[in-house]
This record gives structure tokens, sequence and C-alpha cells, in this order.
């Protein structure tokens, strides 16, 4: 269908105040927040409500045109913008974003798709509970978002992935029908499982417009502590250890290697160095209670910390003594992705592997670098208790500029890294999804018989490939 | 096909050794352990690996041989018998149960389906880790059983269904194709999730043939207590506090009525009151953690029922000093499903609805009995902190004896209940799954649209209707 017919059509479904097609509004839109990836479309059809969304659907499941569902943009593998066909619509979820009912003592609250997390976050605290969820992009990023990518953060080793904090979904199906299965309930058995196939099935098999959420008792009191490692063998050894001492406290436990730690410092606008000399490991560790104060959470942690101290396992500890000695620890932490901007050019993997076999990894894909791409350093930052790595190989500006073929070079170094990670029952993309970018290695990394089933479902529930096509799934020549 | 050609068929498949079809061997395969539903089939088939259960899938898929899978046959839906055809085989995993592998350090384990719940546990203490799956089934149910109903029982509170307890699966469809999704990975976007497909299917997608399950740290402190109080408001009200406060130890909050604990005394070995005077209503509290000591949980739990003992909210409490008294107080509570039986004919009812509603259900739910069965008396008991009550309506043998149509009162009676519970955005089951016994209610109270979704995977995986037919959804004329 031309362009034109598409805007007509959409302003007669969604309301001509909810559709937009000037060049510069539809802009933002159309480019990720990287820069990297980036689409065209008819134009941005802002919905206001489900029965918008289950229209425009239908219509356009009917009139064979493509729709690209956008939450906040903050897709770091092209997820979350349009391809360059242009005779598509997107479908930004930013304009449902109410929040529909928050119930402590229910802990749950349940929420239109466009909310933004931070917004959630702070909704829950008002209420006297904690939305667990939380991750970099949370000032930006929008629930719906969250939940078709199933997005991880650095909470996950507590609280799980946003899969775990989902409770009843309401979503539209590609030819418009709503399911509504929003519901609080901690336990149904009531047939089958709908809900887990649409988290993370990034807006492939259908439109997520509003979910129930799990909220948790607010924390009182919280431990924080970087403690520093000569090897990472030390590091993921003490990391289990704490992991084993305090599974119902233990809420955050992220790795750092000396390399990212002085690059955050670099670029990090008021970073600060709590080490004399900065070990060539680090972990960041927080407990949190909801009972007692920080200080005897604190104290139990500093005993918990005394053994491998002394035996010299950690060589050096900082237990933040204060609100602000925390925030300022999380800053290097939570400063990462925008210092590695600064630095130079980092080729990121979002690897997992088993937690204890994040050693073996490093040494691994350590000696992998340095035998293929001397000129990468390895930056290594990840949520440790997850098993999960950011492993960066970062180039030097200068470097990059003169590498003749970047995406050839990109997808040899990435293969190398996730052949290490797969020969560990690992996976190369843990917690931020396939969109555009990781589609060729679904076809490279996953079973084929998985593969198959995947493409069953996509065939049933999406059989004109109307929704966010090319993403996720390989074509079917390669399946 | 006729049933000797089906029992030659399978002694080929899967071996001589591993087919039986003698009356009496089969017997106790074709009774559930209640005597409430029984059936017929050509013989039981006892595979020893996947190749064989991909075999015989293939076999019966293609030759219209419905398949009946069964693990201990501790169901209480009629989910784990044949139905009454007989040509058709019943397929018990119990002699596929070994502990494939069990890693400390990665918190996992990887198991054969047949494995029964109460070994694994066994296997998890000794290698210094916790399995928390726990039910009163545990000695004899198998894990694949646990995880195609999603069991749940009383340490979901903290640790989850079932569902939250699998890390991958393997699985052969019922065309015989093998899915290998055995990972313990904790974080994996990469494409859509089909172990939850699986999960809660009731075997009527396919048979579960091995799970990678997670690991917890094993306790090393407990702190028990039983909680009296007058209304059942105070009892739910003291419980969500107590949830606010521990939830990283809080483990088990399970509600009794005075009945259901009277039941219990009269019926149990060596149950003691441990009341002087019995409270209207119970509940039985635990925390369990993995550092510090059991004195010292023990005490943070006297300090957290301070102020609701002062305030009257709670009548009485005993707190268990002992391993002695705290096994007493679990005893009692362990002892009811039993204990009930021999007390008179309990119709059981599965329903959840959101824990800050159930003293509104107690009370609807005990006029609605009151005035259409007032023979009945209402016996309660539950998984509080998640909403989960086993409401049973008790009559006495000798009533029930001379009830002349029992089939319609037991729907007419559960009925009225499961409306009650719909009204609150509750359900009709909770944890014990449909089997063959609730599929009427998954016409009444299930949502179209979602009847509908189940419906196209069912016939998308399984479109010969091989596994498990007549479970879970109901006939395609109803649907």
């Amino acid at each position: 269908m031309e362009q034109h017919k598409i805007i007509e059509a959409m302003r007669e479904l969604a309301g001509a105040a909810n559709v937009v097609d000037a060049a510069d509004d539809m802009a933002p839109h159309l480019i990720d927040w990287r820069k990297r990836h980036s689409g065209t479309a008819a134009c941005v059809v802002f919905p206001r409500g489900v029965e918008q969304v289950s229209k425009v659907l239908a219509y356009c499941n009917a009139n064979a045109i493509k729709v690209f569902p956008q939450g906040g943009n903050t897709s770091v593998c092209g997820g979350s913008v349009p391809d360059g066909n242009g005779n598509s619509i997107l479908l930004n979820l930013g304009k449902m974003n109410r929040i529909l009912e928050i119930n402590a003592n229910d802990n749950s609250m349940t929420v239109e798709a466009g909310c933004i997390l931070a917004d959630l976050q702070q909704a829950a605290l008002e209420a006297d509970r904690m939305f667990p969820l939380t991750l970099g992009a949370e000032g930006s990023c929008q629930i719906g978002g969250n939940i078709a990518t199933n997005a991880g953060g650095t909470n996950v080793v507590r609280f799980g992935n946003t899969r775990d904090l989902v409770l009843g979904l309401q979503a539209v199906l590609p030819d418009g029908k709503v399911w509504n299965g929003l519901r609080t309930l901690r336990k149904n058995n009531s047939g089958y499982d709908l809900k887990n196939l649409f988290i993370g099935s990034e807006g492939t098999l259908g439109v997520v417009t509003a979910a129930s959420l799990k909220l948790f008792p607010k924390p009182r009191a919280l431990a924080t502590a970087v403690l520093g490692f000569v090897t990472v063998d030390q590091a993921v050894q003490v990391g289990l250890t704490l992991q084993s001492a305090f599974p119902g406290e233990l809420v955050g436990l992220e790795l750092i290697s000396k390399s990212e730690f002085e690059i955050s410092l670099r670029h990090a606008a008021k970073a600060r160095n709590p080490f004399q000399q900065t070990p060539e490991w680090m972990v960041l560790v927080e407990l949190a209670a909801s009972t007692g104060t920080s200080e005897a959470l604190t104290e139990r942690l500093t005993i918990a910390l005394e053994q491998p101290l002394e035996t010299g396992a950690i060589v050096d500890a900082v237990i933040a003594s204060s609100e602000q000695q925390r925030a300022e620890l999380w800053n290097i932490r939570h400063s990462v992705t925008e210092a590695n901007g600064r630095e130079g050019m980092g080729l990121t993997h979002d690897i997992a592997v088993p937690t204890y076999r994040i050693p073996d990894f490093v040494r691994q894909a350590g000696a992998a670098l340095a035998e293929h791409y001397p000129q990468a350093v390895p930056v290594i930052v990840g949520h440790m208790g997850d098993g999960n790595l950011h492993y960066i190989a970062m180039f030097t500006h200068e470097f990059w500029a003169q590498v003749p073929d970047k995406m050839r070079m990109q997808s040899e170094l990435s293969h190398l890294l996730y052949d290490i990670a797969a020969a560990m029952g690992g996976t190369f993309s843990a917690e931020h999804g396939i969109g555009s970018l990781h589609v060729e290695e679904m076809s490279l990394y996953k079973d084929a018989q998985e593969l198959a089933m995947m493409r069953q479902m996509k065939d049933l529930l999406d059989p004109n490939d109307t929704m966010n096509p090319g993403r996720v799934l390989p074509p079917v020549s390669d399946a």
C-alpha cells in the first residue's frame, strides 16, 4: 500500500492527533540511541488504548502493512527501529502510560505498556513497595519494551528477569484479537502458560499493551561494598560464597575488570577511585533487608568478608559507610556504558555462561583476542551472579577508523567469543535480546529443533508476518 | 489398533522387559491413589531413555494410539490415569530416574523425569544445597509429573512454583521429535520461551523426559512458630506484615482453620495440641536463613511478633524451641490430607485469590455453604502467602452415603465456591491442575480468547490428539 494511503487509514483508526508523518517529528523514532540502526516508516502511530492497537493491527494484518512496535527505543540490538522498507508503520506505545492500579496489600501493580520504568519504580516506592527491575535505561525505557525483551539488569541475582516479575499480561494478537490475561494471582494452574510466550518474543507475536507486575517490600536496610581481587577466579569464588551466605539479601553482585573501572573513572562525572591502588578485578556487592538497620546488615556483610580478607582472597575492600559513599560506588558501575562510548570503539558481547565458568571464559576469550586481535583491550563488566558478562573488545577510534571491512571484523570477532561461550553451555545473548543484530547468530547457535518450534509458533500466531518482521527469527530459508 | 498388536509393537520398541500387560501388574497404574479415577490401557510401557520415548510416541502418533503419561500417579484431578478406551498405552516414566548431573558450584542439577522428588531433595542436601520444592506427595511423586503439573507446595511463598525452579527441559513431542533444551543458564534471551509452554501442560503437548533444576543454598538456621488468631482478617493481616518484614527469609506461611486443626489432632499419629485452647485460626510460619543461628533467627521472629501480640491481633503463639518441636508443628500441617480422609467425605477446592481477599472469600464461601449445604463443615488449610486455600466442604460419611446424585451435588457446590473466587480475580485451580476432573470448569471459567489460543497450541503441537486426550482442554465443540 502506498504511504499516503497508510497514513490516511491510520488517522482514521487512531485519530489524526495520534499519527505523525512529518520527517522531523518521525526522525527520533527511526534511529536508535547509539545511532547504529535506522529505518523508515510511513508514519508513527501513538495509540491511546488497547482498542486502537487492536484496530490498527487488524487493518495492517489484512492489508499487508508491516508493524514495528516501539517502546522507549533503548534497544542495543536494533530491535526498536523499523526496517528500510518504508511502507510500514511504527507503533509507539508511549502514550499508553497509565498506572491502572497499584495495590500494596496485593503486592501488585497493573500498568499500561508505555509506562517508563523509572516512573513505575517511583510509584512503587510511594506505595511503600519496590518494583525491583533496574537497568541503565530506566529513565527512558518502557515496561512494554522491558517485557517484550525480558529485560535483565542488576537486580536479577535476587529477583529474576522481567519474566519473573510479570503476573499477567494483556496483548493484542497480529489479527487484532485482544487477549486479556491481566491477573495478579501467584498460583493459577488452569491451562497452558501463554504469557511467557509473549515475554521475550520482542513484539514478533503481538503487542503487549498492559501488564500486572509483582511488587516487593521496600528495603529498609542496605549494605554495599566493593571488593578487590588479584584474579578473576578469586572474585568468582568469593561471589559464589556470598550467594550461598545471603540468598535472601544479596541484590547485587557485579564484576568489573580493572580496565573497565579505569575507563569509568576517566570519563564519569564526579567519579572518585575508592582504592589507593586499583585491583585487577572488582566485585560490587549489595545486600538489602526489610527489617533491621543498615548498620546491622553492614556488620553481617563485614563478618562474612573477614575470612576471605584474612586468607588474601580479597586484597582490598571498601565498605560504604554512608548513602553518599554507596551512591559513589554505584556511580562507577552505572557510568560504564557512557564512559565506554567516550573511550573508544567497543564491540560489546552480552554473553552468559554458568557463573562458575566465568574465569574459564575470561581466560579463553582473552587468549583468543590476544592472538587474533592484539589491538583490542578486554573490558569486562557484568552481572556475575547470573553468569552474565558484558565482554567488550575495546579499540581506539584511530584504529577502528582504519579497519577496511568493519562489519566482517565485528562478526568474526564476535563469533570467536560466542563459540567459547557456546562450548560452556552459554549463550550469545543473555539479556539484550536478538533484535535485527543477532538474527544471524540464531541460525548459527540455536538448536535446529528449537528454531523449528519457534518458527511454528510464529507461523501460528502471525501467519502474515505482520509483526516486527526480520527480527528474532532467521529467514525461512535459513531455518 | 487391537490391544495385542499394540502390545507387540511396544515390546519391539521399548523391549519386552519394559512392557507390562498382565492385569495384576497394570492395576496399580490404572487407578489413582484416592480411588476416585480409573481407566484402562493395552499395556504399561516403562521406557529406559529418551530414544525409547521418542520411538514409542512416533509410533503411537502414526497409528492413532493414545498415550497417557504417568509419573508417581499422585494427581488429585484424575490427571495420571488413562481413560476408559483401552486401546491406548500408559507411559510410565518411573524407570528413567537417573540424576544426570549435580553441580553445587552451578547451583543446578540435571535429572531424568522419573526421579522421585524426595530423592532429589536428598541428593541436593548431600551436595550441600537445597531443592526447595516440597509437598505432601514428595515421597512418591516424580519430578516429571511435578513439571507437567507445575506443582506448588509449602515453599512457594519464597521459591515460587515448579515453573520457577526449572532452568531447562528435554521433551519429546507427540511426533517423536526430541527437543533438547537442557541448560542451566540464569539468563538467555535468544528467542521464544518454549519451556514454559510444556511446564503445566499436563502431558498434553509432549512428554518431559529430563530437566535442569535450580538449587539453592542449604538453610543453616530455621525459626518456626504457630500463631493463634480470633479472626481470619487478623491472621491474614499479620501474615502480610511478616511477608513484608522477611521477604528473603519467609519460607512457609500456612493458614489452618480450627476445624482443620482439630481433625488433624484427632487422626494424626503422635499429634499433640501445642495450645491450651485451640484458637479459631492458626498460621504456621517458618523463616530460614543461610547465615547465623536458629536462635538468632528465632529472636528476630520473636521481636517481629511482639507488637501484634501486644495489640491482641495474635491471641496465642507457640515458638518452636527445638527441632523436635518444629517437627511436631509441621506434623499437624502435613497430616491434614490423610486426617481429612478419615474424618469424613471432604469435597476439596484448590482455589486462589489475591492474599488480601482471603477473609472475604472465607466469609462469602462460609455464608454460601451455610445457606445451601448446612450439613457441610468448612475445613480450611492453605498456602496463605500465595493466596491459595484448600477449602474443604466436610460431610459425614453417613450424610454422604445418602446423597442421591453425588456428582451433581459436588459440581453445584464447587461452582458456588468457584464463582466466589472468580469474582475476586481468583482461580478454581491454583496448584492441583486440571486433569480430567476440571475440564468442565475450563469451559466455564476461562476467557474464550485464552481457551482458543490453548486450542491452537494443542492443534499445532499435537494435531492427532495423541497425548493425554481429554485432559486440560475442553472438547472442541465446547471451546
